[in-house]
């Protein structure tokens, strides 16, 4: 067991008073203009596709220098302006009261406001700016996605959610695994026995993890994503290689599907290019490969159009320019084959556990 | 606080060793009849449509008294009675090894003992058949669906898992949620302040519920269920019901979705007809009410083709007989309008909690 520091860069709780503060000073701005008799207007990146580059550097989609200047002076930016304005209002209540929300739950909220969105891409796209514009991550201001995901694994963490505060509990007391929500995101790490994080795609291999005892005999805290991880837990994951030093491997489905699940965990969406919360560049796809369906003789099904459609698209993705991941792919488009993690059952159902996990960790330096 | 009693007729820790037993009781009528010349067979109630049938009684479709006998006298039958032997013997060994896996990883199994599924639908109705014959459900086998749904709320269990043995947790102890997974399903319950079940569809409100302090304000304990309930939830309802004496009271959006997925819960499916753990025929459809949209002023969206030829479907199915359910499709049909959970936010985030709420529990006498 060892003590993690605390006040690190990415320390949840510490982020959300930056953004508090953030958003204050926003409103302060506005203030002053008006006070000075000049149009509120607020300065961000631009999210237009010509102004998303790929960064080799950070490994990740990023926005390139250009701004655009929403006005309150002119009138086809005043609607955009005031949702703006009422949104980072909203959200600045969020963190007040402590309280957290969603997409859709801003979108009625904003009735009871009369402010006025004429759907939910309209509050959503609001959401992406204010997002854009004071460089954090929604949930951040307490904006979460839907709850799915799971953890379970020995690391003790603290809560900071009201009615919690200070109570520390440890992520492997209920063997089911415990969600990934609004409060464990932003929970405090204190200390872990692990030396790996290991993500798994698939509720079925999850179970079979935590039941083969995999956390002990692997030393890892284990995620479930349920398939493509939400936001909260690709954060969630980025906080424990960061904060813990932990390194990440994801095991999910030998697909161009499951495949891009790991890499949206390592590299983030080219619709996330404003932030950089998100990622984890360091994090390794640990299988299923494509060549572990010859190499373990697994049962495969054909890939369709669909599948060698998304293939060639990955091929000429940047964030697929690692000669691992192409290679990948030519095998992939050689076999034409796909399989899922629980094809290993083939072999009985320890065998993932017992053999491929640890063959695998050894041959990628784990 | 108080303590339950235990060796309810639907406690999940007996229900394992019975269901063993009858396994092993099936393997030795065939053993038997091999040693005395007989052709091995079982007799089973059939599936097919014209033996189903809504039960009032039992509020829940239940199989007529036909029955179908599946022999290895008749060349016919010799494969799907082989697959059904095998899949008695390999879920023996998941119940006797204290392993448990899904419907996927079984046809994945399969294989390691060279028996031929040509696809998976074809193993999982062979697990039918085997429900059907032993007359429990799968999960009584440790054969799970994928988790996703979770609980909170004050109850202390104590886990049955290997590893976990007379462990004892309280499910308030994670504020995100604890999963519903294989040894949540089958814990035992040890002791509750709780005098209410809420199950809730959408994890949006579970979150805001558990914000709120639901689970404090109105003694409750809270399900999540994500969508349509999974099979391991709606047995874990139904066990909250029975051997807790909890009524339940189930919140989902308002349109004929919505109220199937409060219907699923209290009466079960016609695809389930063979069992009966599965249904709490004494839940209550709690909300979000066609009349609500009207009464509360709920933003709403219009009905569409595909909602209105459910509803069509829902007011001739006799699992919706009863006056209040024919009350509200009448008033869906009237109004043509459906509105979600979340559009109570209109009048502010803690408004479902502090008005709706109260008011509705008080309504249907909770």
């Amino acid at each position: 067991m060892m003590d993690m520091p605390g006040g690190n860069e990415d320390a949840a709780v510490d982020m959300k008073s930056i953004v508090q503060k953030r958003l204050e000073e926003m409103g302060a701005k506005f203030c002053r203009e008006i006070e000075m008799g000049v149009f509120p207007a607020v300065t961000m990146k631009s999210r237009s596709t010509d102004n998303i580059f790929y960064s080799p550097k950070h490994r990740q989609y990023i926005l390139g220098d250009r701004t655009v200047t929403r006005s309150s002076r002119n009138i086809a930016h005043l609607r955009p302006f005031t949702q703006m304005v009422w949104t980072a209002f909203f959200v600045h209540e969020l963190l007040r009261q402590r309280k957290t929300s969603t997409l859709r739950d801003v979108y009625y909220s904003a009735q009871a406001y009369d402010i006025f969105f004429k759907d939910q891409s309209e509050s959503d796209n609001i959401i992406t700016d204010l997002e854009t514009a004071i460089e954090h991550p929604r949930e951040s201001f307490n904006v979460f996605p839907e709850e799915r995901s799971a953890v379970f694994g020995d690391l003790t963490i603290q809560y900071t959610v009201p009615g919690y505060e200070d109570r520390r509990m440890n992520l492997s007391s209920h063997p089911d695994g415990v969600m990934i929500g609004p409060a464990l995101t932003d929970a405090r790490f204190i200390e872990t026995s692990a030396d790996k994080v290991i993500v798994i795609e698939k509720g079925a291999m999850f179970t079979r993890f935590v039941e083969e005892r995999v956390y002990e005999r692997f030393n890892a805290i284990l995620i479930y994503t349920a398939g493509q991880a939400p936001r909260s837990t690709r954060y969630f994951i980025r906080r424990l290689n960061r904060e813990l030093g932990l390194p990440v491997y994801i095991f999910s489905d030998a697909d161009p599907w499951g495949m891009h699940i790991a890499m949206v965990i390592i590299s983030g969406s080219a619709n996330a290019a404003h932030l950089r919360q998100l990622t984890t560049p360091d994090a390794k796809w640990a299988g299923v490969w494509a060549s572990d369906i010859i190499d373990y003789k697994l049962p495969s099904e054909k890939l369709n159009e669909r599948d060698l459609k998304r293939l060639k698209e990955l091929r000429v993705d940047p964030r697929y320019e690692d000669s691992h991941w192409q290679e990948q792919i030519d095998i992939f488009m050689k076999i034409k084959k796909k399989c899922e993690l629980e094809a290993f059952s083939r072999y009985g159902l320890t065998h993932i556990v017992d053999k491929y996990l640890p063959e695998r960790l050894k041959e990628i330096g784990a």
